[in-house]
């Protein structure tokens, strides 16, 4: 058995359809994360963390939205602004901007006692003009490359075949069942 | 003797002269921040990681620039905000908001292995309309109350006797030489 350490139960609940037939557990125990823009800094710090907590086979999730004419704001401080100026402060700095680029990473972190492994799952895309659709997080403002909709707007089957989430945690479930190592999708 | 646990050179310049004529060494070792809204939290974390390296009497400074229209965004984030949006990032999610309230606030800890001591030194002001004078960090940008200039504007003298840092550092050296504790200026 395999924990998933977040506090998110929407991701767990995108989480839990990926590794399927792969049972997974919730394990909702707080980590601090640390403050930097190196996603695998982050999740390694965290899953040692949870690991020294738990003691049992486990991954964690970090996620980032670097936009290109942001310098890569808000990165993966993406949880805080959602919570404070929300998709509209990001649509509100993007006002008057020509070039809309973002790029979603999902990072994997998987840690055993033993093998700690990476897996990173990325989507390109662009910020929206404004909010479509419902979802949570930034899949409102989010519309993937080839596409002209919103993620929120594809829907949750499509994000949950497709989505940057996806590609990271497919990786480390085909690691798990393969042992095949270092996926960068 | 006292470390101050810092990177920036222009906030031990600042600090450095605040202590005077008591006598402190910079400490330039990197600490990771563990994300927060909560700044006695981030310097908890901070200053006991860095006494467990450098086993001396040692004090750690976190600021946060909390603005009342944006649901106190940017937080303790202001740094990676600076880094990537500056200033002008701020100014651009403000802009039409009548409310341009914000605080400033500077928490220092304290610990020598025995002893772990918080003070807290906040600054109230407003956002201004656009960037004013020169000065790092979000001093072009904040109007302290009582005032009609930016801290930038205001200068290195007035920032060093009023400032939310200089009130948080005065407390911990009147804390050093008095033993006084506790303040919340």
């Amino acid at each position: 058995m395999f924990y998933f350490v977040t506090g998110n139960k929407n991701k767990f609940k995108e989480v839990r359809e990926i590794f399927k037939p792969l049972k997974i557990k919730q394990a909702s125990i707080h980590i601090d994360e640390i403050q930097s823009f190196n996603l695998n800094e982050i999740c390694k710090a965290k899953v040692l963390q949870a690991y020294s907590r738990l003691k049992k086979p486990l991954f964690v999730e970090d996620v980032s939205l670097e936009i290109n004419a942001l310098n890569k704001f808000p990165g993966p401080f993406i949880k805080w602004v959602e919570e404070t100026i929300s998709n509209k402060g990001i649509l509100k700095l993007l006002e008057g901007k020509t070039n809309r680029k973002a790029i979603a990473k999902a990072m994997v972190c998987f840690y055993d006692g033993k093998r700690l492994r990476f897996f990173q799952g990325i989507l390109k895309g662009k910020i929206a003009l404004k909010e479509k659709g419902k979802g949570w997080g930034f899949d409102p403002i989010f519309i993937p490359d080839g596409k002209n909709k919103t993620i929120a707007e594809l829907g949750y089957k499509w994000k949950n075949k497709n989505s940057h989430r996806f590609k990271a945690h497919s990786a480390l479930k085909k690691y798990l069942t393969t042992q095949e190592s270092f996926c960068n999708s």
